[in-house]
C-alpha cells in the first residue's frame, strides 16, 4: 500500500538514524547500528571509567549521527536517509572531534557544523564518482574532520589535547617484540574497533557481532582484513605503539568489507582481489602516517578511501561461477 | 552589424584587460576593474610610501594582468578575452609573486612565465569541471603561484623575502584581546582587500565600491562574508596577527560572492546555502593555514576554490519563488 | 593468418617485457628497451663497482619489469602487454625501491607487491583520464612508490638508507659556480639517465641512442628538454648538488618527449607548445622538491605527470601544415 509506505513515524527516523552507524561498515541495518553504538559507548566508558575525555567520543558520535541524519532528512532525499546514508559521515566526525580535541563549547560548535557540512559534501563528491560507478565513501567525513583537526593547532578555543606532536619523520630501528597469542588477539580486535576511533577489544567484538547480524561475509572480511594488517605490520617492523592500539587495522577492515562482499559478490576471484586491496590499503596507511607526521593529524579512513577507489576505478567484472 | 561587431579597437583590448581585474571577484566590468586597480595601487603606495617592496605588488599585478590577457587573446578565444576571463588568474600571479618574493630580474621572469601558463592551465582545468557545470575558478593562479613560492626556497635568484618561516604546527593558548569597534572595521575591510593580497582598509573600500558599481549583491556578499569570517575567527580564538591583517577574510569573500549572487540568484534558499559555504570556507582556511605551515607558503585562494567546488558539485537547483 | 597471429611464443613475452622498459619514454620498441636495460645495468655497475647499493637498482628494475609485465599478461589485456604498457610502471618501482631502500627481504616483498599493484592502479586511473583523451602516465608508479618510500620511515624492515633527511625548507644564497663545458655535458646527460633514477652520463648516452633507434624526434626532445632544464636551473640559482646529479632534468625530458612528438606530431606549433610544457615542468619540479622536503621523499616523475596532464587537458588540436 502506498499509504502505508508513506506513513513516516518516529520509528522510521530512529531506524534511519541507527542505520547510519551501520553504514560506516556498509550495513544498512538498525540492529547492526545499535550494536555498534553500544560497542562505542561501552568501549569509551570501560577504557576510561573515571576520566572525562573518552566518554565524550561516544556522546560526540551520537551528536554527529543525529545532526547529520537530521540535516540529510530535511534537505535531501528521504530514501538515502532511511538507508542511513546521511548519518555515517556525521557519526565519524563526532568520533574524530573528541578523540583529538578537548571539551569546549566551540569544539561542540565545530562538531555540529562539521557534521552538517558532510551532507552537501557527500552529495557533491558522489557526483564526481558516479561515472565510475562508485561513491565518495567516508571522504566527506575526512575532508571536514581534517579541517577541524588542523584548525585546532591555530584556534585557542579548539585545544588539540589528543593530537600527536607534529614532527619530521626520521627512521626507526628494527624492534624485536615477542607477542603472546593473547596480545595478538587484543590488537587484532582493536583493529576493528578503531574504525570508529575506539581503542577497545571489547568494542571490536561488538562490531564483529553487529556485522554478523547483517552479513556473515562482512564479519568474516573484517576479521580477515584486521588479521592481514596485523601480520603485515609485525613483519615489516611497524611502530609497536601503533600495533598495540590497532591503528593499522581500521582502514583495511573497511576495504575488505567493501571489496570482499559489498561491491563484489563473495567468490574466488573477488576474494583474491579484495585481499590485494587490503594489502594495498596497508601500504597506503603506512605512507599516509608518515606523510601527515609534519602536521600531526591522523589519516582517519583516507587510506581505505584511496585504496578502494583505485580498486573500484577499473570497474572489473569479477563474476565467479562458483558462487551463486 | 557584424562589421561593427568585428571591429576591434585598442579600447576593446583595454576594456577586456580591465575586466580581468574585475573577474577575480566575478564582475565582468571594466569600471569595477578600474576601481580595483586603483585600490591596489593606492593601497600599495599608502602602506609603504618609502619602501620598495609593496608598490611592486601593484606593478606586478599590472604586468600579470597584461601578460595573461595578451596570451589569452593571442592563443585563445576572443570572447573570453573580452569578458576578462583570461586576465584574472594572471593579475593574482602578479600580486602573489611580489608579495612574497624580492625584486630580482628572475622574479620578473617567473612572473611573466607564470602568468602566461595560467592560460593553458585554465582551459585544461575548466574541461575537468565542465561536467559539473562549474569551472576552475582561481586554481590556475594557485597552481602556478604555489610552484613559484615553493621554488623560492631553493632558487638563489628568487629570494623569498616575504614568506613565512617554515615551521611545525604546535598549539596555541587562548588569547584575550579586546577589540574596539574601529579596529574591527579595519580588520573587516582588510579581509576584502586581501583578495588581491593587499593589506589596506582603504583598498577594501575601493573594492567594495567597485563591486557595487557592477552588482550591489556582490558588494553586500563581500561585506557579509568578511564579517562572518572575522566573527568566527575571534570566537574560535584564531591567530591575532592574522586577524589584524584580514587573512581569514579573503577566501570567504570570494565564496560569498560566488554562491550568494553569481552562480545562484539571490534568494532565501541561496542566502542560507551561501552562508553555509562561507562558514565551510572559513574552516578550510583554518585547516590549510596549518597544513602549509611546514613549507611556509600561503594558502592563496585555495580555501575558496575547495569550498566552492564542494558546494557547486551537488548541482543543487535553488529556485526561490520569493525572488524573481 | 589468424593462426599465426595467435601463436604466442616465449619471444612474444620477452619482446613485450623489453618494450616495457622503452615505454617509460613512450617507445614501444624492444630494441630501445634493450638499450635502456643495458644502460641501467652499465650505469649501476660503473657508478659503484665495488659497492652493493647501486647494482641493486638494476636488479630491482629487472624484477619490477618482469613482475608487472607478468601480472598484466595474466590478468589484463594481451594487447597492452605486447606493447609494453604493463611493464613501464613496474620497472620504475624497481628502480625507486633500491635507490632509496636498503637490501632486505621485506624490501623485495614491497617491490614485488608494489610492482603488481601498478596493474589495477593503471587500469583504474586510465579510466579517470579517458574522457580527456589522455592517460595516467607514470602515476601508478608514483602512487605505489611514494607509499613504500614513506613507509620506510616507520618500518624497521624497510631501511630508508638512500632517502634525504626530512627537513623544513629555508632559503638559499646565490651560489656562484663557473661550469666548464665538459661539466655541463655530464650534468645534461645525467638529466636523461635520471629518468630511471640512474646517476650516470654513460647511461644517458645509452638512453638517447635507444630513443634514436625508435624515434629521432624522441631523442631530440630528450636532449632539448634536458638542456632547457639545465639552463633554467643554473639561471634561477638552483641547488648545485641537484644540478650535478641531473635531478632537474628527468621530468622535463619525459614532458618533452610526450608533448613534442608522442601526443602531438612534430611541427612548429607543437614545438613551442612542448617547450612551454617543459618550462612548466621545471617550475613544478622546483615546487615539488620543496613541498616534499618535510617528509624527505623524492618527487619521482610527478612533475612530468602534473605538467603534461595540464597541457593535455585543454585537448588542443595543433595541426601544422608545415609538417606532413
Amino acid at each position: 500500500m502506498s499509504t502505508k509506505a508513506n506513513k513516516r513515524t518516529i520509528a522510521t527516523y530512529v531506524t534511519g538514524t541507527l542505520r547510519g552507524a551501520g553504514q560506516v561498515m556498509f550495513q544498512g541495518s538498525a540492529w547492526t547500528g545499535l550494536l555498534i553504538m553500544t560497542g562505542i559507548f561501552l568501549g569509551c566508558y570501560l577504557e576510561n571509567p573515571l576520566g572525562e575525555h573518552m566518554p565524550l567520543v561516544a556522546w560526540g558520535a551520537l551528536a554527529g549521527l543525529v545532526v547529520s541524519t537530521a540535516v540529510g532528512y530535511i534537505f535531501e532525499s528521504k530514501a538515502d536517509g532511511d538507508q542511513g546514508l546521511w548519518g555515517f559521515n556525521g557519526i565519524l566526525v563526532g568520533c574524530a572531534v573528541f578523540t583529538f580535541l578537548g571539551n569546549t563549547p566551540w569544539a561542540w560548535v565545530a562538531l555540529v557544523i562539521g557534521s552538517a557540512l558532510t551532507i552537501p559534501a557527500r552529495r557533491g563528491l558522489n557526483n564526481v564518482f558516479a561515472p565510475f560507478k562508485t561513491t565518495s565513501y567516508t571522504f566527506p567525513f575526512i575532508l571536514v574532520s581534517w579541517c577541524i583537526l588542523l584548525a585546532a593547532r591555530d584556534m585557542g578555543q579548539l585545544p588539540p589535547v589528543g593530537e600527536s606532536i607534529a614532527s619530521l619523520p626520521t627512521s626507526v630501528a628494527v624492534a624485536d617484540y615477542h607477542y603472546t597469542f593473547g596480545e595478538l588477539v587484543v590488537y587484532w580486535l582493536k583493529g576493528v574497533s578503531q574504525v570508529f576511533l575506539v581503542n577497545s577489544w571489547i568494542t571490536g567484538i561488538f562490531f564483529i557481532v553487529g556485522l554478523a547480524l547483517c552479513s556473515r561475509w562482512a564479519a568474516l572480511w573484517a576479521m580477515i582484513s584486521a588479521a592481514v594488517a596485523l601480520g603485515m605490520s609485525i613483519a615489516f617492523g611497524a611502530s609497536h605503539a601503533d600495533i598495540t592500539e590497532g591503528l593499522y587495522g581500521f582502514s583495511p577492515v573497511l576495504t575488505g568489507i567493501a571489496l570482499g562482499c559489498t561491491f563484489y559478490k563473495p567468490g574466488v576471484k573477488s576474494f583474491f582481489y579484495a585481499l590485494a586491496g587490503v594489502v594495498f590499503t596497508v601500504f597506503v596507511q603506512y605512507g599516509m602516517d608518515v606523510l601527515l607526521a609534519p602536521v600531526g593529524i591522523a589519516t582517519l579512513t583516507a587510506p581505505f578511501c584511496i585504496a578502494t577507489w583505485i580498486f573500484m576505478l577499473p570497474m572489473y567484472k569479477l563474476q565467479d561461477k562458483k558462487t551463486k
